[in-house]
């Protein structure tokens, strides 16, 4: 039986990667203003990774990662106002709307009966934020918010809510960080696509009867109902 | 009696606030080849203030604040390579190895007996990195790391360890954070001053019987034995 079930929150429940995307494509832009340069993304991308065990996941690692780039990328000739400007596009992102993603609430209301389990990664004080303003916060028994989603880190919020990985389903839109490092540990992973989700978030695991795949987390109350009839 | 003891974790358990004054003092010699602006340290804390709520406490914050100042203090006349050797700072802080404060590990052995519980806020990710690289995290029976240590944050916790507040006991150097939150809800706070505590950190309360003082860490055991001696 399935005694708990966890949710990841950026991209699972509420729009997130998108707004990182437009913030590159700004950022971008901007630069074409003082420099030619090939494929800023893939630049931006290639520090973010370099940066990710120091800056951790989130918002202010991001801004700091772009100001890094804007400066390599230049040869330190960019101005201040310009990264004044970068620093705005963070604040920006910081004070963003949370926006559901369509279905979030009905699966979350079919699922009401059940243990719920919010775990997310990144910023700590813009997970809250983000959680508050959802206003989703009073549908789980407990919120978990992590600085890496590493099966260690799933064993220890596993342990401290004393749930059983075998009773344990996790959802959420990276197959990285959501599903692989649960099936890990013997639990079920639930793999819901979002159109956006970063490039480090990939994964390509092989087949697995306790990983499983869904189109929308509209189908998620229904797909826990088929876990649990198997005998 | 005292059912578990809550300890702060920067500048109670390890030196923390030092390295910000150190990074402050190369930050403003570096802004002073820029322009010649009086109190640098000053316009940093307004602008670190203003902040707050938005980048909450930890480095990365405290970085993208000095970027900010160093350009609102040139009018966008500081240069890339600058801002560039401001993120630098940054990085530094983050790697910068761990000091116990003096007595902390012999308190922690006479504590021994007691549930312990290191209750710190911050940047999630520099925080984890400081708990591991101290070598304590098995001392305590919980971690807990917040955005921020409000009485509604501290009632959390309690509730989520089961501890009830009457029989806890929450150390540390900030009266406004570590102090008065737990006193407000009926627990008992140990004000341990560090001799460099951040400025936002102060509040100056009344008498309490609630409130206790001590010079040094190496004193807390005693003062636990002295408060479970009161009827």
């Amino acid at each position: 039986m399935i005694e708990a079930i966890g949710l990841d929150a950026d991209d699972t429940l509420w729009e997130n990667e998108t707004f990182f995307r437009v913030t590159e494509a700004e950022f971008a832009s901007l630069l074409a203003d003082h420099a030619e340069i090939d494929d800023i993304a893939g630049r931006l991308y290639e520090v973010e990774c370099a940066n990710l065990e120091r800056y951790g996941f989130g918002i202010k690692g991001f801004v700091l990662s772009m100001v890094q780039t804007a400066i390599e990328l230049t040869d330190g000739r960019i101005d201040g106002q310009a990264i004044g400007r970068i620093l705005e596009l963070g604040r920006d992102m910081l004070a963003h709307p949370v926006e559901l993603i369509e279905g979030v609430e009905a699966a979350l209301d079919a699922l009401s009966g059940r243990r719920l389990v919010l775990i997310t990664k990144g910023d700590l004080i813009d997970q809250e934020r983000k959680i508050a303003a959802s206003g989703l916060a009073g549908r789980f028994a407990a919120i978990e918010i992590l600085a890496e989603k590493t099966p260690a880190a799933y064993a220890r919020v596993l342990d401290r809510l004393g749930i059983a990985s075998g009773g344990f389903v996790m959802a959420g839109n990276s197959m990285k960080s959501d599903v692989l490092p649960v099936i890990s540990l013997g639990g079920h992973g639930v793999f819901i696509p979002h159109q956006m989700t970063w490039a480090a978030e990939h994964a390509d695991p092989g087949p697995d009867p306790r990983l499983h795949h869904l189109d929308r987390i509209a189908d998620l109350p229904d797909l826990i109902t088929q876990i649990e009839a198997v005998p």
